[in-house]
This record gives structure tokens, C-alpha cells and sequence, in this order.
């Protein structure tokens, strides 16, 4: 393949030409890329503002994540914080630093996924800072979204009885980090092996490939539910749970085999002899909706398609605790992702 | 001085350290730090945002920037940006990753730094993230800004005959930047000597804690003067004038003796046998404001104290030239810094 230096095109060169290939599409984007800052429009709705910075080493492996995916993933977690709120993304911002060991082809790839992640949730790129790294890749989105006032769900909201609900499936993209980094170290061994990731495509795509539950929040809004309180859960089930009870002061329970799990996600995990609920409780990278909703939202949640009832939500002084097959009581702890003690490239923001 | 891990606090814990102190003053800032992403109101007014990628090792060395000052330095040129737009900065959101190496103390010192910056301009801080970094000190800022749609400045409103206009003075901060590279060295050499600072502190301030031109926008604002393009000098007036002069169509005269330069920049100059004139063109990091304005509002600047007259818009086809003191002509070329090309710690983006 191709190689042309970054040098080829320098700093604005290079901005212009990674970016000339995006058009905007909302009405709020009033100017976008090539001035001092971006103007908008948000004179009806209010303004959500989201951030991300997505380091080389820590937060992706480029050894197994190819640049296009990166960009995708990049963006879609970002728009994921946004839908947590109740809201749209609109915009964003990307800025890179990067080393003389990237190609304009590695920026335009990275790019190529940003824009269809941009295309596919109808967000228009509207500025960003290109610069020289001395290291490795780094990563910074800013994401701006919309909402009405009386539609934004905050993580506080939480009240005594409400349903504990949970979108799509967890552990997945946990176990799809474990297999990468399995056939990684394969590979170091021997590197005349051939991946084997056949019949792990599942947990592949939402390690590598994540996308950002708009469908929920559609679907909600559809059905006339406002969630009580929403997160999206990043960093594992457990870890979200208290943010969600302490912010709302309120106790939880949550039942073991309510939990969502992928038949994919548990082979692995079988496979891999480790435990799929931890997986699940505490992995992160799910980009799935944590939220609550009234009892009164019991049978429009029921009818829903990719939405489970994993628990509810109790009275602060009864604690936070996972309720076992056999009943059994295990308090939740927030084992979910620490990125300042360990620096491992397992989980992100 | 006491050092304190970084895994004392764990990630959530540190974020909370470090932010409680910050109060928020705006109204548009609905909600900021602690949920998936802070809620602002811009009913009125048109929202503004510009964000900034600063690395450790490219735009900044530690070996001379203490981290307060780099915490106020980081926010300031976000906010220069939005004045740049004839706006006034409201929010930020900082991104921090940080290695190891830097202890709660380290982040504490960044942090008030970054605080100061916020009081002074009037700014809330609403947001962000801190991760881990396997290497240096990385620092993304976003920022938030508003302004009256009619007030809006854009880089490409010049038209011929406007006069051309330059807030304070050039060159000073890549000469406070000449000046800590050549203790820098001294010191390597030999560290027991003590560095020389003595009658340089204008350069060292404007390097190493530069202001924003809140003051001239007030000021244009008040004798009722809108800059015809505007935009801030990050990049060194050469590359400047050029993104103006491309994006309103049209070309330039500047004259070398109107360049305003400060007598120790000059000084220090010398001293290096360094071309000042050449530093000003394209030193950068100067963050002062460059802009137009129609022959019509010639008076008014004239009073105007802190900005100078440099030149004037021509047609597009007479091209951009700096006028010498012997009247001879010299194109102007954008020789401003490119990151991308060059990896050295001297300029911002």
C-alpha cells in the first residue's frame, strides 16, 4: 500500500484534506472547520457537551485495532454520553496527536471511520487541532448534542421501587478484549499462526466496533418513557449501579440471572475459564443504557424489544447487592475499570 | 513537598478532588461536572467552541513550565480562540492523561492554574476526563463561548482598503521561549549554575503565562468598532495575515517599521543575534489579535490604546508583502510552525 508522508501536506494541508470529504447536515451546525472556533445554533433546545480523550497504549492496542474501527469507536462513545442523557448528537470535535510513524493513509482510515460513525448517527465534524506526538496516537472528541430541558435524564433521578432496566447484552465486548489479546500473545509466540476467531464475530464487533444505543432512546421516546436516571455503562454494570444509587441516594438489588449475556460472550468466557457475570458486572466497554423507570412504566418496558429487567431500586439504608442464583447476597463493588492504578489497555474512559 | 499517589484517590475520587474547589458563575451552565455530560442554555446567543491538543514534549517542556502555569497557559489560548470570534469564553472541559510520574501535588498545581485562568476570564469549568498515559503529559481543552449572532468575526470578511491592526506586541513569547531553551542548555551543561533571568521577566511572562485580549474586544465593543475578519496570533503574524488575506480573497501590505515589537523581546534578540522582525512574522504563541477594520473606523482606532496599525487590504492579485524600511517588498510567506514537519517543543498549535 501507499505511503505519503504527513510532511507532504504539513498542518492546515493536512486538516483541509482529511476533512474535505465531510458535509454538515444540522441545521444547528452554523460554521464548521476552518476558523478560530465553530459556531452553533442552539436557541431552542439545550446543550449537552461530552468528552473523551483516547490514548494510545492505555485506552486501544493498534496491534489488533485497525484505524478505521478506531475512528468509529472513537466517535460512538462519545455519542453514546450523549444518548445517555436523552439527547442527540450533533456535533463533534477531533483532535489527534500523532508520530511520524502514521501515513496520511493511517489519518484518512481513522477518518474514513469517524465519518461513517458521523453519517450513521447524523453528527456533523466541525473543528479539531492536528499536532505532532512524540509517542503515540492520542485521541481527543469533544461531543455536542441536543435536548429539550424536561426531556434530559440525569444519573440522580433514581427513586425507591423503580425498575432497574439494561439494553442489549454485557460482558461482550470484555470477552472480545480477552480473545484479542489471546491471539495477540499467540502470535508473538509464533507468527506463522492465523487468528482463530471463527465463530467470535459477535464479541469482536462490540470490543472493536461498539455502537451507541440511539435505538433505545428512539424507542423510549417512542413509548412515551422518560427514564428516572441514565448512564451508559462503560465501565461495567457494577461500577455504573453506584454511581446511579449514590447520586440518587438510593440502595438497588440486582438478580445474577437477570443479567444479559450473549451465548458468544459466555463460550469465550468458558473457553477462557474465567466468570462471565464478573465479566459482566464489572468489564466495561458495553456502551449499553443503565436507566430506571416508575413501576408505572412496567408493561411498556416489558413490551420492549433489547431491554431487560435486571433489578430494582430500593432505599439507601438497604445497601447495594447482586442476589444470587440461590439468593445469596453479594454486595456490588465498583471493581470496574481504574485506569490511574493499573495501567493495562483493557477498558477505556 | 508531600507526594501523594495518584491511586490514593482512584479515578472518580481524583477527578472530585481536583474540581470541588471550582464553582460555576454562568448562567448557560446548567449542570457541569458529574454526569454523562454537562447541560448548558444558550437560548439567546450563538454558542462558540474551539478545543486544543497540548502534549508533553511538543508544545510544552516541564524542565521549565511550572504546571500552574502551564494549567493557566492551556486555558488561555482556548480562550484567546473565542475571543478571536468577537466572543466572550463561558466553559471548559479539560481532558487530562496523565503517567505515573506526576503525583496528586503535580495535578493540584495544573489544576489552580487552570482555576486562576477561569476566575480571571469569567469561565466554568463543566466537564472532563482523566486516564492514565504510558508516557508524558497530555492536555485537551475544549471551550464554550458565546456571542450575539450580529457580533460573530470570521477570518474572511476583509475587503480592499480595510486598515490592518495588531493588539500589543510581537515576538516577545518565542523570545522568552529562546531564552528558557538557552538556561535549559546552560543548565544541562553545568548544574550548578543558577539560571539568568535578570531584566527578561516581560518575555518570560509572555511565554510562560500569556493573556487572552479580553480587554481589546471590551474595548472594540465599546467605541463601537466590528473587526471586518478577525483572528488570534498563535502561528506568528506571517502565517496569520495569510489565512485572512486566502480566506476574505485578497492580498496585503504590512510595513516592517510598524511592527510593534517590545524593547526586551528586542533586546533578548539581539543578544541571540536573532532576526527580531523574522520572530515576530513567525515566532507565534503571541495570542494577540490580529484584525480589520473599514478605513471608516480609522479614528477610532487611532485611539484606541494596546493596538497598532500595520498595514492595509489590497486586491488579490497584488499578493501579500511585508513593506521594508527601505521600501523594498518581500513576499510573505508562511514559514509559521509546522508541527508536523518539525518535533521540537517551540510553538503551540
Amino acid at each position: 500500500m501507499a505511503r505519503t508522508e504527513i510532511s507532504h501536506y504539513g498542518e492546515f494541508g493536512l486538516i483541509r484534506h482529511l476533512t474535505e470529504k465531510f458535509s454538515t447536515r444540522n441545521a444547528s451546525t452554523l460554521k464548521a472547520i476552518g476558523d478560530d472556533a465553530a459556531v452553533l445554533d442552539y436557541s431552542t433546545n439545550k446543550i449537552l457537551i461530552t468528552t473523551d480523550l483516547l490514548l494510545e497504549g492505555i485506552h486501544f492496542d493498534l496491534v489488533y485495532t485497525p484505524l478505521k474501527h478506531l475512528g468509529y469507536k472513537s466517535a460512538v462513545v462519545n455519542f453514546s454520553d450523549i444518548y445517555a442523557m436523552n439527547g442527540a448528537p450533533k456535533q463533534i470535535t477531533v483532535s489527534l496527536g500523532i508520530s511520524k510513524r502514521f501515513s496520511v493513509e493511517d489519518l484518512e482510515a481513522l477518518y474514513s471511520g469517524i465519518q461513517l460513525a458521523c453519517e450513521h448517527y447524523g453528527v456533523d465534524l466541525i473543528g479539531g487541532d492536528t499536532s505532532a506526538s512524540l509517542t503515540g496516537l492520542s485521541i481527543s472528541i469533544t461531543c455536542i448534542g441536543e435536548a429539550k430541558k424536561e426531556d434530559i435524564v440525569y444519573r440522580n433521578g433514581a427513586k425507591e421501587n423503580d425498575i432497574i432496566c439494561v439494553s442489549g447484552n454485557l460482558g461482550a465486548a470484555y470477552m472480545g478484549l480477552q480473545l484479542l489479546e489471546r491471539e495477540k500473545a499467540v502470535f508473538a509466540g509464533n507468527e506463522n499462526v492465523q487468528p482463530d476467531f471463527e465463530g467470535k464475530s459477535y464479541i469482536l464487533q462490540r470490543q472493536l466496533k461498539p455502537e451507541a444505543r440511539k435505538d433505545i432512546i428512539e424507542e423510549l421516546h417512542k413509548r412515551g418513557i422518560r427514564p428516572t436516571a441514565m448512564m451508559d455503562i462503560s465501565d461495567g454494570l457494577s461500577s455504573e449501579l453506584m454511581h446511579i444509587c449514590s447520586q440518587s441516594n438510593t440502595g438497588c438489588r440486582v438478580y445474577e440471572d437477570k443479567i444479559p449475556i450473549h451465548y458468544e460472550a459466555a463460550s469465550m468466557a468458558e473457553e477462557l475459564n474465567m466468570n462471565i457475570v464478573t465479566a459482566a458486572l464489572n468489564g466495561g466497554e458495553d456502551y449499553e443504557l443503565l436507566f430506571t423507570v416508575s413501576l408505572d412504566d412496567y408493561d411498556k418496558i416489558l413490551s420492549m424489544e433489547h431491554v431487560g429487567i435486571v433489578g430494582y431500586i430500593t432505599k439507601p439504608e438497604l445497601g447495594l447487592y447482586l442476589v444470587g442464583r440461590q439468593g445469596e447476597e453479594i454486595e456490588l463493588k465498583a471493581q470496574g475499570w481504574n485506569s490511574l492504578q493499573e495501567s493495562k489497555t483493557e477498558t477505556p474512559s
